[in-house]
């Protein structure tokens, strides 16, 4: 089998690549290990950018997402036993929606399969082949696929497969460099039956830890609360969470988060990393294959739809105009983006979590710089540019 | 010997507080363990914020400062091998003056003895007495002068003696909570004869470590330098020290700092610190009494004036509407300011030096943090409110 452009991985970054490339005339194959029940139910994040939600729109794929995700235009700091909202449209004339990524996943997944597109499930053995420079044959994905050995001739290759995938690998050790931190700390996320308890998001800033109440409908909220990465869901009674959770974020004037019934518990590790480059010849990587935020900043799929945007364009340009420069570029375009969110991403987490060093004199700090971001009008502006993506790179 | 005010350490603080209750009618006795040569000659910081200016304007002490100081619209960060401007007139509407410490020192000594004030140079054993809450006695300082035991009564008690004195020990430990954070890392500073290597101060951050070209006047300039605090000035040669700087500062475009003849050599410690409360009973500290930052964000001086600020107010209103609730409340009020500035401080030293623990991907925030306040306006903004002392607490 042949096609123009051989994507590697059916999650937002790979869909949304196929889809914007269809719009143009180009046309791509989509691999992906899982089922589509799998991509279309696990649970991830939740907040769209102002930038993200434009691209979907722009698309076609925005329907849904307006009617069911809810628009919002500021979120809640919460510390020291009070609440002080972040008013992210006033400061910066964008917003947020807050739209769960699956939901964005099935929008995807019917925009492509009602367009014919190519968009395969459940392959497995991937590997990817003569895509280097130099290399006097096309590039080539092998692959099985329903019991047999398959094989697709490109002209490009995009690994959009995530952290875990192949794609990243297949970048030479020689030229790559990876940047990492591993947060000392996780997240024990719960899915609960309940009305909201805030209108808006609330990051929560305590010295038990970080806490934040997010919402998945006008029915189930989402809350998270920062735990031991080592921790076990069993270890945590109903009960037990409740009382963490009002301890660090319930305020001083008697307002409290609103129980539920909670009926899923996980709990997810924290890390940043980056890779670069993020191309090696004619592959191409995109989102979690090349880069991995925590999520105190909600960039992850943001920086996913980001690095597509940059890349639709370069290939547009190749197709289109004949001409390289946007491709050959990739990598240091995307990267500051990438590096802007990853910063951002760290900041949060730094200023929200109680860290493993975090001495009286830190504790206080965080408290100081919270004080600074909800007082200061530049310092909220900062903030607000960053978490709704408007700002400069 | 009795007064209204009795104030220990003749720094800025302590000078500045005399000097501005005398132009309310209100006296004080200064006094102070060093030689008036001692305190008139001591290198110190250099960087005076707009409302220390406007206060050294206000009380009649500005005029040198104005005729020799350098007024500044703006600094410079230097970073992988070009340098940006913060342009702090431009963002904020208030400017900096580049104006000795110890010439502020000379201002505030000549304007005291001018006034006839009390000042006693040489002082030792200085104790405090009876400024406890439920005392039936008068406040007291109890101190050595020329051999002679003395004993000064009065109505409050101002701890300006700095980080060693012995004011702080006397705030009771039962209430008293110290916050501190010690660097690994000191400041090597020179004085050089030669002309300003740039109009205006750079803050250079650089994988080899922190450097400052700072300036003194149009014929001497002050660089600093990032290194080891147990270093000894005796292992660093001027060639040593010239190539550390220009590989530090000098940027791609050719453009290199200015070499000279290096006259003083010197290395100073980092930490953050601040003691709570910054009073007790009739005794109240201000200054590098109460909290010390290392010296990035170019706070120590501003801070020490902006307690003065606070403490002047209160006095005043003490002793003219013989009203006690800002005194009562000038810990809260100061630590505001105080909190900011630990914060500030902290956060240049950490985007800006080479820390212990920095790997790849710390470097690269650092990177990403100078773009983001390089090239965000209202992170610009947010900076340049810090530096010039315009920002809101």
């Amino acid at each position: 089998m042949r096609t123009q452009v051989g994507i590697v991985g059916a999650g937002p970054a790979g869909l949304l690549l196929s889809h914007l490339l269809h719009l143009r005339g180009i046309e791509s194959v989509v691999l992906e290990a899982r089922s589509q029940n799998d991509i279309e139910s696990t649970i991830r994040a939740g907040v769209l950018e102002q930038g993200t939600m434009d691209t979907l729109n722009q698309a076609g794929l925005g329907a849904r997402m307006q009617a069911e995700g809810a628009l919002h235009h500021g979120f809640e700091l919460a510390f020291e036993g009070q609440r002080r909202r972040i008013a992210l449209t006033e400061l910066t004339g964008h917003s947020i929606t807050v739209y769960a990524q699956h939901e964005v996943i099935k929008d995807l997944v019917a925009a492509r399969l009602a367009a014919n597109g190519a968009l395969k499930f459940g392959v497995s053995n991937v590997s990817l082949h003569d895509f280097h420079d130099g290399s006097d044959r096309k590039p080539r994905i092998k692959y099985q696929h329903e019991g047999r050995d398959e094989e697709l001739e490109c002209d490009f290759i995009i690994g959009c497969d995530g952290s875990q995938g192949v794609s990243r690998q297949c970048i030479p050790e020689a030229v790559r460099q990876d940047y990492q931190r591993i947060y000392p700390f996780g997240w024990f996320g719960i899915l609960v039956e309940a009305p909201p308890s805030s209108d808006e998001l609330i990051y929560a800033r305590h010295d038990r830890g970080f806490a934040l109440i997010s919402t998945r409908s006008p029915g189930v909220q989402r809350m998270y609360f920062q735990c031991d990465p080592k921790d076990t869901v069993d270890a945590w009674s109903d009960d037990r969470i409740w009382a963490e959770l009002h301890a660090r974020v319930d305020t001083a004037d008697g307002w409290q988060i609103t129980e539920g019934k909670i009926f899923q518990k996980n709990i997810v590790g924290m890390r940043s990393f980056v890779s670069t480059p993020m191309q090696s010849g004619r592959l191409f990587l995109a989102g979690d294959a090349a880069h991995i935020v925590p999520p105190t900043g909600a960039k992850g799929l943001n920086l996913a739809v980001s690095d597509v945007r940059v890349l639709t364009a370069a290939l547009i340009d190749f197709y289109k105009e004949g001409r390289s420069d946007k491709l050959a570029g990739y990598t240091e375009t995307a990267l500051k983006r990438v590096w802007r969110a990853e910063h951002f991403s760290w900041w949060m987490t730094r200023m929200l979590h109680k860290l493993d060093d975090t001495s009286p004199f830190e504790q206080r700090l965080q408290v100081a710089e919270l004080e600074h971001v909800t007082t200061s009008r530049a310092a909220a502006t900062a903030l607000a540019e960053n978490y709704v993506g408007s700002v400069a790179v």
